[in-house]
């Protein structure tokens, strides 16, 4: 993948943001490896995200940005600038559950999927063994069922999030409720995956729902996290075709696959900045 | 297609049936084109299709059924058998929309959906003309709002279906609820598709709803209809996938691809006595 | 639909084109509905699509053309724009299956397909009611196997899309190979749907073919028509799973739905002035 | 899993094949969990699993095929018996690539695919430390380019197959071709997985050939290795949507995903011996 500079910007719309935008990579000498707008038609919000060679700028990112800076107060930006090179640092939580975590693994250490994974953090020790073969830190948290102890172990697992800078945390069929303390102070940070298509079967055992309404089709839900549960803005979902034969453990086993998937697309676009988060919804430039 | 006789069962699991009922169609000569069982592992059901081909058969239909009923009351079997000649006849329902609809008459007209098209009975008129060029009888019940008129409407919708001998009733993307009465007076004969991946979205305008949840798939249920609103045994489902560019009018244009393949293929099913109903599911021998 | 202009460009890849053209959009007032851009690597040609907002502009369309031509010269651009109320003119060509034509004449009756339909030719007389139900010419052009009558046929076939001032031709599965000078005449308007998931499966009777290598997925392909056999660029393609149940003939039922699904959604990306021919390749901003 | 015994069974079709087997299982208690059939159309060749709960069953495995003989031999069968509790012994053959290996070790491992995996054999070391951290044996043998050389190399990996006495063998994206003699000493147990849609792409590196295509869908073939390159009977197939912003890079890594879940659905099919040969093609049970 070429070195890119990534310029990601909502604001309200108005004629001739693209072509100011534009002008300014340009006149840096900016060269567009990929570029891309949306606007909202109901919120009146403009999108853009500009993928720029970085080999292409005649200044260093540094200027780069402070001479954006008037350009984006002048237009109400909320923006930030990215280097392709600088990645994100990932924090994963799992429960006893291996295929999200294993398939997210495989895929970084492939060189799939472009980020640093900084640990893992489960309430089970099962997973251990895999994650230190792949020379990444493993750290039980414990999670009782009591209050008081729940509340340490989140404060606990946020102290090793602060500790390893960990700027994303993705949940990897974590089977914990994030504390609503937590999910304000990691907005659009944490990535979950449900394992059902959202909004059907919000909740516990979305399979044995599934297997009781007699659908003829499961599916997985990649969102952000916000304190109302299941609730977050969508980032992809995914189906697989089931039928009577299927009892719920098939549906178990079945899903795992769109689990897997699902939760590695949502992350990827998170990973390349592709994802601009728009009231409840998601605007993905893919 | 091959002239067949289907014989279709259900009754309570039990050693030996396939073996009883297999010897019993091979006695009369019959060759069996397909053969389908299930047992549903909860309620301990049992399910069977038989296809049998007609020309094989050395005694007639009524023959071989009046030989098969000792065995189906020592099982306690719930039974049909149907001759493939015989084709199910079929009422449409539709309101203003066309796409379910044309799509329907148009597999039935090249042979592919084997089945009499009795009628079309619409609250409105616009249909009247292409359901008239396929030589079907055009019927229009206005549905006023007042409960009265409605009552009165579905009354004579009542006595429409009599009237053709219909068994079979489709709702085509029919914008009325069917009141309960009419739900109970024909069990697992109305069929109707819902513009949802049920149970996501139930009721009203389910793509404003998914629009405004930011799913990245639509989707459509076809399914029985109960007396339970959106809540009856579902015969298929399939969506499509939707993104931030697509506002409600791209969903509703989108959807109608998914609703007139979902209500064909649950159609079909259904058609071709593919379909058992088992409590609020279904059994679907494809 | 909004009102629009159809900007679309494809030329030699530099810095600034983006930012050049958006200005030039912007000094004329003109907001965008959606901007696209795409460069290939292999051929450093990039190619780019605007969509402006018909009220937007502070000219007409022709002086906004005029002012833009230097530009175009500048750098070396193939491009036009249009105005998404001049509805492009479609003739179809059918042979005796009716599915494909059915389902695109439903849609554009349905206002989702926008276009003018100009008439339709087929060498078959059994589509000519349907298609005169829906006040469309219909014109009988047989096609017999000597090469003369059919080079006669085809002069008429040419001499009809002239009259009817038709500037795409689509081949609702018209059975006829197209000679080559009616293919080089109308570069990049021909399209064609052919019942493969191409390049398997080229030539006659891919079903079979299907059928015989035993593929547990079939496809269809949307495509250009050039002079070399079905290997045009290609606009879509779309699947549908199959297995040892389906012999060649529920291969081609099941195939009806793909093909009529792929021609009209690749037919749509032409309509909407989507699509860009990249050498024999497409670019195709969705 | 239940503990079953799978009763597979190929012969000529004729009348009363059904019930005579079903009459046989009954008659030793045997309860069916699930049992399908087909007939060939075109070979009037007929096929049958039964899958028989093993506590069900009144007498021995072993009595109960010595009694089944009489009928086999009575009717031309190819049949076999086989224990689920008597897993298949799957010896995996990998070159450089990861994915498909490390998606069949997880799935092992996480007991979602039930076999014995007696060993890994490769023409590299990378992937050395993987498999001996699931505990499996690691075998590197050198694939030169000179034949002789190559010979002896498949001399090795015969001799360690035998070693292990494994049944199956996987290329889990073994990038050397099997030797004839090879592919006729394990007919129907050599499983490969073709990192295309075949027939399209027959042949090295089918992704750039999919890229310069410009196809609009790429796919992954699991089939039974024969002498004949690309040519075997196929397992399973499936696809994804790729576009004109994709590279041949870009294309490998979504191929990957889908050449994963392909082999592994079809080493699935195979290991539940719910595959037959019919042919150069197969029937599937699932």
């Amino acid at each position: 993948m070429e070195h890119s500079y990534r310029l990601v910007i909502a604001c309200p719309d108005q004629v001739g943001i693209v072509a100011k935008v534009s002008a300014f990579v340009a006149e840096h000498g900016g060269s567009l490896l990929e570029a891309n707008y949306h606007t909202d038609n109901v919120t009146k919000q403009f999108f853009m995200r500009n993928e720029i060679s970085a080999d292409s700028l005649s200044v260093s990112l540094e200027a780069f940005k402070d001479a954006f800076q008037p350009i984006a107060d002048a237009h109400n930006m909320t923006w930030y600038m990215r280097d392709s090179k600088q990645p994100r640092r990932v924090a994963l939580l799992a429960s006893h559950a291996s295929h999200c975590l294993a398939d997210l693994l495989h895929r970084w250490r492939s060189g799939d999927l472009l980020c640093d994974v900084t640990c893992v953090i489960s309430n089970h020790e099962n997973l251990r063994s895999m994650v230190e073969w792949h020379d990444i830190p493993f750290h039980y948290v414990p999670m009782p069922k009591d209050a008081e102890a729940k509340a340490k172990g989140f404060a606990e697992i946020d102290a090793l999030i602060q500790r390893y800078e960990s700027d994303t945390i993705v949940l990897a069929r974590y089977m914990q409720i994030i504390p609503p303390a937590m999910c304000e102070r990691y907005p659009h940070q944490l990535i979950n995956i449900h394992h059902s298509f959202l909004p059907s079967f919000i909740g516990a055992d979305p399979y044995q729902k599934a297997f009781e309404r007699g659908v003829k089709l499961i599916g997985a839900t990649c969102h952000y996290v916000t304190d109302d549960l299941d609730e977050g803005p969508i980032l992809e979902q995914d189906v697989a075709r089931v039928g009577h034969k299927h009892d719920r453990d098939d549906m178990v086993r079945l899903g795992k696959d769109v689990e897997a998937r699902v939760l590695a697309q949502g992350l990827r676009y998170h990973l390349e900045d592709r994802v601009i988060v728009d009231g409840n919804k998601t605007v993905i430039f893919d």
